[in-house]
């Protein structure tokens, strides 16, 4: 037995159905989750149907099923995907389907694997997953990812503690990175998303045109794209459904410009990516693209990933995330992206959320791409953020506003 | 932990994807299976790729997520099913996929919700559902059924064991009833298909007009189909892969005629189905149609199923089985049809397989009906064989042959 608060367990369940993904009544709801997070899956099934689900619909992934296919399986497997499995998602989310997404894996899963077939797997799965992945890019749905702390990953944060109590360390730090402590988590949320709309606030009414990266290792320009939103907290999807698609969030994020961005970048945190941890990522970009890229550990899985598609190796999203933003205070490394972006101002490789960019629900991808928004199979966030980074707004005019200072906002 | 033994569960996971699916090279695999049997999936998923699987692609259903509808989802939900999954598992099967289904929940799981619900969710599920099914009864793919022994199935078939205890002795009987005993499964299962198609070959010798049954509180005049084919054990499914459809299996069948049954039958088991039991079913037909049927435990359930649709009152398969096969002789009541219909003559309500009329695969639902071959979204054996039931078969010319007395062949 692990040493999960129930009480804790259920909580999360519930405020992730009501606030998170903020299921309606008579909508259905699509979950997809590793096994190991069956407890948190039923407790998530209650609340859905306590809210008035019409159908929920849970997808189950099982570490030993996945190590199994790279022990066993022919090479002509890592080229095969089931798309007729993400169309089927994708009639789900046409059909009205609300989607949860539960991350808990362990993030090595995959370290002693050969690179080559992770990536020849991880991009069959990106190419046929893209019918089910655009609704969430494009926000046609609520939608909503949550955490349950796997034994695999709670061994990796917690290294020194049984795996029982890791998992129950984990939990709390779960549950109080998703401002669930006191007694009212939905005030804590809403409180939490005027903060973070203060900022989306301050941060659309001076329009800049660029933001300037000054740190250990970064020296970048980043141009952001033309007619782009920030955005931060709750926000309507385009069914009309407020919904929180992180738990938990403490990012304002908008659209980069995928061809005007150059410098170089350190990353901050390590980032696990597909079974692996990719540590001391550094890039040089040119004109949006990276043209140079190395990393002390994982950096096959890297150049892997940044070989995708043409889009994989610019970026799609840029987020601020202040230093002293709780996830960050804990020092706890996740090694789990939803927590370590939000400990960090980050970056993602990769598709842009079309909704970042004024008008861009309506746009096709040519024109998203036109206003420098990126397009991609892949959507990566890693961290560059620290308490020694400094960011500058550039404007329109020229103007330079401090927005950061030593990784808070100035 | 369960008391099951390893040694036995790899076995019957290797014998199904071997014998029991036989899956091809580069094929791929769809599994449905309760996550109560994740290690047989787990092993199955391991012999599937060491057997050159493409995908192996398992989905789970859970006791508890089930239980969460009954209790807390509106009424709405209970006439709503994922037709959307059904679709993809179709666009799996036409892509060429094979498929695995795992058998072994709590047959009682739903003995306490309300029948009405049950019947309605059961019949949205089989509506939706048709389109996955249609590939399956038309034989149109390899594929198999096993069962794995779940703590509700064995606490019900053991009752006096304590349930990890009675989960091993649930597993013991499974492999034993699965032929797997001794040093050569593979052989095993070789000589039986040679024994069961000795028996096919002289009932379609024979080509009986009908079967006339006679015991304790059976009656009865079954016409066969025109062009109707005996099968039983191993055959090729339409893509050309000989499979074993059921692990166990001790069945002839062949398709009755849906207008031709005339008389009175009595069960002799009872019928575990959509998570209750019916006891002591009793039926009347004339002219092919179920006008009268009561049961002492579940009538409720048993009359929502033949109310199902027009074709659910008829039934679609009849086979037989001697009362000496090994699980009757094992004594044990199994309350899953898997087992106690190979324990059993028996019968099932709804839908004809087409290729168990001559050239029925190429026939269209109506060409099916005009031969007598049922149609129904339904299809539910139930047992009706027993050591005082006496079988004779009726020729063309009205000749009268015995084929069982007191439940053996003749
Ligand atoms: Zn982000
Ligand atoms: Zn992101
Ligand atoms: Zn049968
Ligand atoms: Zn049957």
């Amino acid at each position: 037995m692990t040493m999960i608060d129930p009480v804790k367990l259920d909580r999360l369940a519930e405020v992730a159905v009501r606030t998170g993904v903020n299921l309606q009544k008579g909508q259905d709801l699509v979950i997809t989750a590793p096994l190991s997070a069956i407890e948190l899956v039923r407790a998530i099934t209650v609340h859905a149907y306590k809210a008035g689900a019409g159908i929920v619909m849970p997808f189950f992934t099982d570490e030993a099923i996945t190590l199994a296919r790279y022990e066993h399986a022919e090479d002509a497997s890592f080229d095969r995907a089931p798309g007729w499995f993400y169309e089927g998602l994708a009639a789900a989310y046409k059909g009205g389907a609300a989607r949860m997404a539960i991350t808990g894996d362990d993030p090595m899963l995959l370290a002693d694997q050969d690179p080559a077939k992770v990536a020849r797997l991880s991009k069959a799965t990106s190419i046929a997953a893209k019918p089910a992945m655009a609704p969430i890019v494009g926000f046609e749905v609520n939608w909503n990812i949550v955490a349950f702390p796997g034994a695999g990953w709670a061994a990796r944060v917690f290294p020194d503690l049984p795996v029982e109590q890791a998992q129950g360390k984990l939990m709390d730090a779960i549950y109080t990175a998703s401002r669930l402590d006191g007694d009212d988590p939905v005030a804590n949320w809403a409180a939490h998303t005027t903060e973070l709309q203060k900022r989306v606030k301050w941060l659309n009414d001076h329009d800049f045109a660029a933001l300037k990266y000054t740190g250990p290792g970064t020296d970048l320009m980043l141009g952001l794209a033309d007619g782009h939103i920030w955005k931060g907290g709750a926000s309507p999807a385009l069914n009309g459904v407020v919904c929180q698609p992180n738990i938990p969030t403490e990012e304002v994020f908008t659209c980069p410009h995928a061809y005007k961005v150059d410098g170089v970048v350190s990353a901050t945190k390590p980032l696990a990516h597909q079974g692996n941890v990719i540590e001391n990522i550094k890039v040089r970009f040119e004109a949006g693209r990276i043209v140079e890229a190395t990393a002390t550990k994982g950096e096959a899985v890297l150049q892997a990933l940044l070989n995708t598609d043409d889009g994989a190796c610019r970026i799609g999203e840029v987020a601020l995330v202040p230093h002293s933003s709780p996830i960050s205070q804990s020092g706890t490394l996740f090694y789990n992206t939803l927590f370590d972006e939000n400990a960090s101002c980050h970056i993602a490789l990769g598709q842009c959320y079309a909704d970042t960019i004024e008008g861009g629900s309506e746009y096709s991808a040519e024109e998203l791409q036109q206003k420098g928004g990126n397009q991609s199979l892949i959507h990566v966030d890693w961290m560059m953020g620290s308490d020694a980074v400094d960011i500058d707004g550039i404007t329109k005019t020229g103007e330079v506003i401090p927005v950061m200072r030593k990784g808070e906002w100035a």
